[in-house]
Order: C-alpha cells, then structure tokens, then sequence
C-alpha cells in the first residue's frame, strides 16, 4: 500500500485530532466515525490520501495519516496483558529478525507482539504462533486480519511445553510470554536453528530468576542477560523542558539467551 | 546466509568463549584471531556450522555463532559517538520501517544506525545516507561492506540542511543523528511521504528544546514527543537477585513528529 | 511528646485504617473523624495511647499511631506545589543540618519542607523562612502550628533576592525553592556561613542550567552538583514481585553547592 | 564546634582541591596531608578558619570547609558495604528521627549509617548499635570516634536475632542492614515503642519479598512498604546540559514498616 494512492474502503487510515484524539479506521461503506469533537463519514475519507486533511461536521480539523505499527495497535482490541512498544522494540532488535525470517512465539495473547513482528519479518517472513486459548487466538486472529497481517502468521492452538509441537532447528528465533517459560525451554531449544535466540518475556522478578536458572541447569543456551527498559517521556516548552510527572514504572523484563549445541 | 550451511571464506562469524570474550571475525586464508585465551586459525572454522564448537591453541572450548545484529555492531570500528541498541531499537519500531522502506538518514557517522536500518529494511529497502564528513562515509562504508549490508545503502557526501540535496516524498521515515536538526528540518519535511515519520536523537535536553521548539513554529509535523530509554540489566543468582551496580545514565533522547500537510 | 503517655485533646493522631484510609487529627473536643469506613470520636481516642486499636462507627478496626513526619505532611493543606519526600530527603542530608542548626528557606509555601527541617533542628534549632506571598506564609504558618514546629520558625514576608533582608555569614544552611533562584544567589553567599551549603529544588532543565552557570559565573560556590531522584515502590507477593505499574516519574532537580571565600 | 573558630589540632577539616581531590584531615602534631598537587601541612591549617583559602606546596589553591555528613563518610575506611546516602537520607526522612530519638540499628558494619543517625539524633540522642563481628565494631568505633560521635552511640557485640538482647518499647526507630532481616523480627518488634517504624536495608530483591512476607507473617507490623531509589547525576554546561553518562544502576532496597498492637 503506497503511501500517495488514494484510499479506498477497506484501506486502513489513522485520523489524528489531536494527541488525545487518534483512531485507527478500516474504510467500510456506510460507516461514521464519531467523537466528541464530530463525526467523520468513511465515504468522506475515500479518495483522498494520506496526510491530507478533513473536516469532523463540527468543522474540527483531523490529519488522515498513514497508519504506523504504534497506531496500529492502539487500535486493537486486548483481552490479555500486552507487550509494550518499549520492550517488544528491544526483544525485535536483539533478536536480530530480518525480512524472510522464521518466528516462533508463544503464547500469541492478543496479538500485539504478533503484529510487531509481522511488520519487521515481512510478506517473505512467517510467524509461527502459539497459545492454549482458543479465545485468544481468535483474537489475535481478528486483530491481525485488520492489520492485513494474517498472510504472515499461522497460529497455532496447542501447548508450546509440548516438544512435539514443534519441528527441529528451523526458527530464526523464538518469542515467549508465557507465565512458566522455564517448562518450555526444551521446545525453544529444539526448534532454534543453531545458535539462535531466543527473547523471553516476564513480568516479576521471581519469573527472571526461575527462567535464567532453569536455562543454565538445561545447558543449551549462553549468552543471557537480563534487561529492563524505563522510557520516560518529556513536555517541551521554552524555557521550561522537563520530564513529565508521571510514568510507566514497570511493566516486564526481558530474558535474553541463545542456543549452543550442547 | 543460511544458519546451517558450511562456512567458507569471506563468511562472517561470531566466536564466542565467555562473556567478556567475544569476536566478529571475517573468515580469511591464513588468518589467525588471537585471543589471551589462546588463537584460532580462521582456516579451522572454515567447514564448520554455526552452533558448533571449537577449541582454542590452549584447548579452551569457543563457539561458533552467527552473529546478531548486535554482534555485527560490536565488531565495527566507531569514529564518533553512536546510537545504542536500547535507543535505534526504539526509533526503528517508533519509525515503522518494514521490509523494502526507503530510509534517509543524516549523520551517518560510523554507520551503526545505517546498519541497523539496513538489517531492518532487507535487500528490497534502501538506505541514503548522508554526512558532511568524508572520513565518516569512508568508515561507514568500510563497516557496512564487512556486514555485507554495503548494497542497501547509498553513501552521499553532502549538507542535509540543504533542501535541495533530497528529491521530494519519497522517503518512509527520516533518521537524524545531527548537531544541529533544526537546520535540517525543511529538507527533512520535503523528504519524507506525506504523514511519515522523523526520528532525531540528541545527547542533551538544550537539543530536545530547540528541536521541538522548531519543529513546533515550522508547522510541518504533529504528534510530536520526546522519549529517554534507561536500559538496567540484572545480575541473576538463586536467592540473590539484583540489578547491576552499574548501568549507562544517558546516551541521548529521542525525538518523534509526523509530517503533516501545511 | 513520649510515645507512652494517654493522649488528650490537643495531641496529634495518625488513624490508620488501611492504605488509602489515612487520617491525621488534631484532637479537639466534640470533634469526630468521619471515613466511608464509619466514624470515630475525638472523645473516644483520648486516654488511649500510640499504638493502640480503636473501632469505629462501623466496627472496623483503626489504629492510633503517632505521627511521623511524612504523616504530618500528608495531613497538611497545599497552596502551592510541594517538595516530595525524596528530594527533600536528600537535600536535608546533603545539607549536613544536626540539632540546632540555623537555616534560611526561600520560598516557604506551604511549608512542607518547613517542617521537615524543623523535625530535623529540633527545638534548639531555628528555620527562617521568607515568602514573599502572604497568603503562602498565613498557610504555612497555620500548617507549622497544627505540626507544633512554630515555635522552631519563623516566617518572613519579604524578597531573598534583596540581600539586606539577611544578616551575614550565620546560616548553617540555605534551602531555595524559587522560580528564579540565580536572582538570590548574593543573598544565600552573604548568609550561609563560611563553607556552609546551598541547597536549591528547581522543576526544570533550563532552571538547573541558568541556576549552575550563575553559581559559576558569581565565583563563590564550589563542589556544584545537580541530582535527580527516581523513586520506585515495589509490589510484593509470594513468587511475584515487582515494582508497581505507575510511578513518579518526575518531581524536581536538587542543586548543591559550597559557599568559599571568593 | 563553630564555624568561625580558629582551628586547632583534634578539629577535623575537609581539603578541597577540585572534585577529585578531596581530603577529610584531624588535624595533628607534625602531620602532612600529601595529593598530587604538593601538600599541606597541618600546622599551617591551625589557626586559620573554615572558608580559607590555603596553598600546597606546589602554590595550588585548597579550600578548608567544615566536613559536612558527606565529606565525613567519605573520609571513613570500609570493611563492609555501606549503604550510601541516596538510601540512608530517604531511611532517615521516613523514620522521622529527630534530636533526641532513641536508636537501635543492627548491624552496623563500618559504621557508616551509624554515623548518620548520630549527625541527626544530636547529643541529646543515642544509637544503640549492634553487631555479631568484633572487627566490624572496632571499626565502626574507629571510625565514630574519628568524627566525634562516639559519645552518641553504644556498640554492643551480640546477635540481634536473640529477643533477649534488647529492652522492651524504647526505641524511636530501628534501622537493619542484615543478611536475614526476617530472622531479627522478633526483636524489632520488641524494641520498638508502640507505633514506631522500622527501616531495613536490603541488596537482592528475594530479600524483599522474604523480609515483607515475614512482616506480613508476624502480624506485628502494618503500612509496609518496599521503595528503591535511582540517583542521577547532571552534567550542566551553557547549551549543553544532561546526565552523566555512568550511574549508580542499583545499590539496595528500603522496607518500611510501623509496629501495631498485634
């Protein structure tokens, strides 16, 4: 989807009021998007293209901008916790992915990590996902067909503790949000193409201790380190630039290892 | 690059004997990696796979890794000050660079960014980076090349707050890593998409100030904010964990906006 | 005020009836504390003693405690923006104050740090506080009674940044919350005593900037750091540790310095 | 000790070059205080006042300050980890000790929070200090009796795990820097005055969560919280201002609580 092609029902579009007013619309006939600042016909929407500018029928000024992936989620729907942009950025990057690459993730949740990873790994790449709930896979399933995602994921309902599930040595690397990752380290050590990583997500610090140690005690993996990201953010005015008072003071931590033949 | 193929000359790996031992080497005849752990003779790696094992001249074990984007980072030469893993990772996601985006980046410096958007963008995207200083683009040209990320990117010698140095909308994201990006914002605006993205990092608030300050009276970008990532790692032992004692403070800030229709 | 002795009208009572039910009363005849928990008549907590349990209207269990200091302070009514605990702990330990020191603040407020330096002077200490508002010091002289330290301060209306308005080289320390502290520099130099400490609160960048490059400029404060405090409580259950979600993500910036003979 | 005295031998000076080049002397018959930038005898210290100015034998310029808390610690030797003053200073400010407040802290190591608590009791004050190692005490004796404190403070060889070892509701607060805080609750409890809190210091997060969850246990103490600070440290230059780049990551953690009636 081009950037300057003008947009057409079934096109996705971010329509920024202001920073407390951004919805993520997929162009349907008939349909209206409603705020408190007026409404926006979908109809009014077609035709035009991204970065132009329309009118709510209160004559409020809104910006039709071209979805990024941060927008993209904001307009999803979440049944489970979620992995932050600041954390599920880092996992992205260290793990290395490239177009064409081979995920493997577990448990998918609502999506939003799916999503992220589809973005990077592209129409060549292919995430394999997994989650025991069947309700969240149809989830995550909606969530990335409105992305237009779906071509890139196969989701997968089973139990990733389950060595089986898996076939050996092919994924470039391997995502978990799991409550109990250390029961399923055999999994990712067996579906891990030769020294390949793997990017683990917890949220307490009990879970850091009992994932690094189990992944010493199975000896398949060097390299880990812990991390945890703080992102603060910052109100600009002259002569008055500060950090904003409040912040996300926690959300997880991120396990970091990769394979070695053993 | 496969991860199962045998490795031959001109092929990069990563060897790995502790965490404070680890080289990225460039397969060559006759070389040798000398380490105080004892040397490798590179014509010994050769014919091996990544994930197998090796044995230094005094028989201390190492592995043989394919290296990870932070790997190749870690290997290249600096001639300035670069962008960190916990900050290019943020404004690459924030960017939503995918597979086949057309990138424009000022400085490029030693080229740690280019090659993180190079690893992100694959063969299908592409890079122009820009920098006024020609031993920079020889350096980064010289990193890219041993990454092999040398066909994603064009090198162009040039002033980037010279608007007419850009051809106009084409680019899906602009990085800047400037002294000065207040100067450079028009080009910048003429540059990008209509509705994409900046991202500007800056080591101190002064820069974040006058950034956002400008950005604001040119009236050509919304949804502007500022962003600082504190990266902690954590020490991890049975009954006994704890972050490290010591952590980076500061590297730099982030700074978001979207080109928007004046 | 021992911890043991009966308490009687007049004496002040933290009741305490769970996290968010906190409550701190002057005991005044005929007066009642009212909570969504039930009510407790000040009647009822006289003759029984710190440490005690007291029910109320409801039947549910409070207890009477002594107040500490970051009591007394919760319990106090604000007119202006306060100094939070973390910074203003700080500050009083960098400033090195003991019983009996004598301090100059500049401006009061409320005069929540007020008080806190009081606690720490104890009553052979003395705090000198100007304001040039006086309704700020009418509020802060109002709080400093309900607390008992008003016998430890005293309050002036006037402007610090007129140097006649102190007498020199007496103040064991100088504590500054103004808007324009580098306006009040010759006034902190002619009080403090010989190599005694300033210690100014700013809530901006640019503030910590113009007030350091002041300090510098005016050639007799040495040893000039500036602090910022991050403050995180954790969340603690069996297995599930971490720190809570939402933080404090910025309050102000602490500025110490030395005075020395220019 | 005043300000503006002449000093003599016995008084305690701090010598302040520059920032990396400061000494906390006793003044002392025939002593020499030697830094790479020439040295000063004591004697030509005697005699002159706080906020002189003197010169090394090499005519470089040394300022002579009253030792502040800071300037005192930093003067001490170590034999164990100390707690730093990002955490005593918050320890002290929630424990709402003041001139004259009774003390129990266990164990006290080198003997540096001791040192705090005396600076903020005052003489009308006491610590009681406990410690099971002999050579930890004779340090911290050493080292109090270097700052004139000793007379503030009582170092007592015990185990402080044993209930018997302490009187029954005296003590305003109780500070603990011990492995195994859990197993000293019991006494804690005993010690202190009805209502009054505890302070205990502790380096790994799993001692968080045994220490809260055996307060929780023991039922004897309410409003407990677990904090952890993060200091940074400001680089302020015209233009140019923002954090160091190397910080403190990570000292230990604060768990606060209040005795109750069980």
């Amino acid at each position: 989807m081009s950037a300057n092609h003008s947009l057409d029902y079934g096109d996705l579009a971010f329509i920024y009021i202001d920073s407390k007013r951004k919805y993520l619309v997929k162009l349907g006939k008939g349909k209206i998007l409603g705020t408190d600042k007026g409404f926006i016909k979908h109809e009014d929407i077609v035709g035009k293209k991204y970065g132009d500018i329309i009118y709510t029928s209160r004559n409020v000024k809104a910006y039709i901008l071209k979805p990024l992936l941060i927008d993209l989620l904001q307009g999803l729907k979440r049944v489970t916790q979620i992995i932050y942009p600041k954390d599920s950025s880092l996992m992205i990057y260290l793990s290395s992915i490239t177009p064409g690459s081979l995920v493997l993730e577990a448990g998918v949740g609502s999506g939003f990590l799916t999503a992220s990873l589809a973005n990077f790994v592209g129409d060549s790449g292919r995430i394999i996902g997994f989650d025991i709930r069947e309700d969240h896979l149809l989830k995550a399933s909606e969530n990335l067909e409105k992305l237009g995602f779906d071509k890139r994921v196969e989701l997968v309902l089973g139990d990733i503790r389950e060595e089986s599930i898996v076939v050996d040595n092919i994924f470039d690397a391997v995502f978990y949000d799991l409550p109990d990752p250390w029961n399923a380290l055999n999994t990712a050590y067996k579906a891990l193409k030769p020294s390949a990583p793997i990017l683990i997500y917890v949220p307490t610090v009990n879970q850091i201790e009992k994932t690094v140690l189990s992944m010493r005690k199975h000896g398949g993996f060097i390299d880990i380190h812990v991390y945890e990201v703080l992102l603060r953010e910052y109100s600009v005015e002259k002569n008055a630039t500060r950090p904003y008072t409040l912040m996300i003071g926690h959300t997880g931590y991120i396990v970091f290892g990769r394979k070695i033949s053993a």
